[in-house]
């Protein structure tokens, strides 16, 4: 089954299109993970208590959303025992029966996009199996020919990609904006193109785009220049956008959120630091977060 | 020291400005690193042939050049066990005293911009200090804050980085010569901009550009614009341009190369498959096409 598809069934069932970002950052980890941020300890130390902290954190979410989005960054930041429980959190989320998005943003020439692919999303023995991800998402700077290797893996593997159209930051003006019409529009089409061979039973591709939810007025003019793209909404919560602001993401349907997946990740793993949730316990609060956001966006979603 | 003032000591003390990308390709490695190829050997044994190789290409071509420049990708594509390679590989080349330059094309938002960097050149203990390199290589797609954090621990701690600018692939036209004037010229002012505050005695900036040597006409526009610029040309060698193409990337200097490295990555490493070398052993011919690369750019740029 292709990834469009396996992915709108997992919305499907989950009834909401809420995707957790696993981002731990050392530095706001619950007091009882301190470990990894304790210097004196070995690596590998640190490096597991991050990825015991990320594998609590898929227990008290799986049951409720369709998808995860574990950042590689903050992984590698503790080098290759860090990837290590990167490769560790994958597992355990397509364990739990998640949808994966390895978020990786990368972007090179053929033959290194190539070695990317194989890396992230498989088609060689070099990554174990249940470690590799449904999806992984890519810059485009380089242009078709760093795409490409992807879309071939994703090809032969059933798996997906998402490319940087219009990021949530606010530098994403300097040079997504430029030129007329602007570059974000150029690789929006470039999208459109490159996911026409990838399009499911569901009518959508499996190539998608990553549209920051902070651009909450350009979103519906980003959604008609791709109608069947699945959309990456990062920048709810933490970074400011509410569900009000990605509801022109999404795709007019009967039966459910359809086309998008909305990207929280400070603001569900960290919850516990929020005023809200004072007292609780860090579960309780990323519970608590994780249920308040599909409410809000269901909400959202539900009176259009 | 400042990264450019320790990479322009390299140059002169090498005499020349080659640097050698280490892209240990699987399917191209010299028949004795066949193990890393054989999908029935355990994962971290492939990974270590793949490092073995890569010291290997070390050991013949440290005492003739400045620097090296790992690509991340194939590491990354065997996992966790090839990063642990990337590491070694770092820490062997950084004892042998080359300039390393990790090619990672990283680029995000800050938050995540700032792990990366701390991944790759350091400014937090999570990745042991000879392990951590020199320079590193990003891409600009998300604009000047997801630059910012490389900036920062490049100050702090005297490494560089390297902005994509304009790459060697044929995809580059698709984007990066997007409106007027072209996303490539506004990148290029953007790194002048960024590398003010990081300018050494030498003369130039710890902000690099990488600039396709495949450009060969448009380099002495991008040389005006960024006069302070150390430059990082790939393209030379397998991707078909020749030293002719990249002197005017270089500045005029009466004390040798200045200003620029070339980068050759498959014609060094894999020398041993070009009929030119044909019946020598892999390290003679490796050894024999760094010579004849240092020749090449030292005749072309002498002839200035």
């Amino acid at each position: 089954m292709n990834y469009a598809d396996r992915l709108q069934r997992a919305i499907d069932q989950r009834g909401n299109p809420c995707l957790v970002g696993l981002d731990p950052i050392l530095e706001l980890l619950p007091p009882e993970f301190a470990a990894a941020r304790d210097t004196k300890l070995p690596r590998a130390d640190r490096a597991r208590a991050l990825g015991d902290f990320c594998c609590a954190v898929l227990d008290v979410v799986a049951s409720k959303i369709p998808a995860v989005k574990p950042q590689s960054a903050f992984f590698e930041a503790l080098g290759s025992d860090g990837v290590r429980q990167f490769e560790r959190v994958v597992a355990t989320a397509r364990n739990l029966g998640l949808v994966v998005i390895a978020d990786v943003k990368r972007g090179d020439i053929a033959s290194t996009a190539e070695a990317y692919a194989h890396a992230f999303l498989g088609g060689t023995t070099g990554v174990h199996e249940d470690e590799l991800a449904d999806a992984v998402t890519l810059s485009p700077f380089l242009g078709s020919d760093s795409i490409s290797p992807f879309l071939e893996v994703c090809k032969r593997t059933g798996r997906g990609c998402y490319v940087l159209v219009r990021t949530s930051n606010k530098g994403s003006a300097d040079f997504q904006r430029h030129g007329a019409p602007e570059l974000s529009f150029q690789v929006a089409d470039a999208v459109v193109r490159w996911g026409s061979e990838l399009i499911g039973e569901s009518g959508f591709s499996s190539v998608g785009a990553v549209v920051g939810a902070t651009h909450g007025a350009e979103l519906a003019s980003f959604r008609e220049r791709m109608p069947r793209t699945p959309f990456l909404l990062p920048g709810y919560g933490a970074q400011g956008a509410g569900a009000k602001d990605v509801v022109g993401a999404f795709v007019a349907s009967t039966g459910g959120p359809r086309g998008a997946l909305v990207n929280s990740s400070r603001g569900i793993l960290f919850a516990y630091r929020d005023a809200k949730y004072a007292g609780k316990p860090w579960k309780d609060a990323t519970r608590a977060a994780v249920e308040a956001m599909v409410q809000d966006l269901g909400a959202a979603l539900g009176s259009r």
